[in-house]
């Protein structure tokens, strides 16, 4: 699992090499008196876009000590976010940016796997060595 | 804002006068490959029943330097545990408690009520002084 920093950079890296333009940097939603920013978060979130595709990408890097209480850190923003884009710029789609590793290791266990199911956490994996993304699911 | 022991004992307290038994603390939820529990998380849960009503609360004291970041976190940690109760232990349903104080407050912000409404979060108010459960809601 790499650290914040390597997979930040790695997954900005990988958009880029995916034809996507990084048009935010950090991506902030202002809704209803609240002003949700990454240095208020454990996590990242930029935006980019690509022809008329719209997207802003969480990054976890899933390093702390508990991953359950990182991906419950992810889950509260990621759905944060959703419940304020929806009304302040509904045609912007969010992506949860995670590793290769983390994605075949701890993404694949049941418990969390029901969990991003129920909620409907699209996620975008990336290959952080080789800085390229690897699939974007849902 | 109390901190996180205070409010911790006084909702225990309140839910005992207002006639529910403990039966966990802290209650931990296990399913496919994840258990979940107070030692993983920022927040408390505990299980308590009363006649054949059988909840879940979890307890948020909302002290951090962000109470945006403190409610993302919390938010998580109830919508995780929805999913995996909702599979291993149906019959319960799971409140998150907070102080009078910062329902009338943080809580009263259009972003956090609209997040609380699309994420169908139950509450239940408790007045941390009197250590009286103020109100149930959802």
């Amino acid at each position: 699992m790499p650290a914040n920093d390597t997979i930040y950079s790695a997954v900005k890296n990988a958009l880029v090499k995916d034809g996507w333009t990084i048009t935010h940097d950090p991506y902030t939603v202002k809704f209803g008196g609240v002003r949700v920013h990454a240095d208020l978060a454990a996590e990242k979130v930029l935006a980019a876009e690509r022809g008329s595709d719209r997207i802003a990408v969480e990054i976890k890097s899933f390093v702390g000590p508990s991953p359950v209480h990182d991906f419950e850190e992810a889950l509260g923003q990621f759905l944060l976010y959703i419940a304020l884009m929806k009304r302040a710029d509904p045609t912007r789609k969010l992506y949860l940016a995670i590793d290769s590793g983390t994605h075949e290791t701890f993404f694949a266990r049941e418990a969390i796997r029901v969990a991003v199911e129920d909620y409907a956490v699209s996620r975008v994996i990336v290959n952080i060595e080789q800085e390229e993304v690897a699939s974007w699911i849902g």
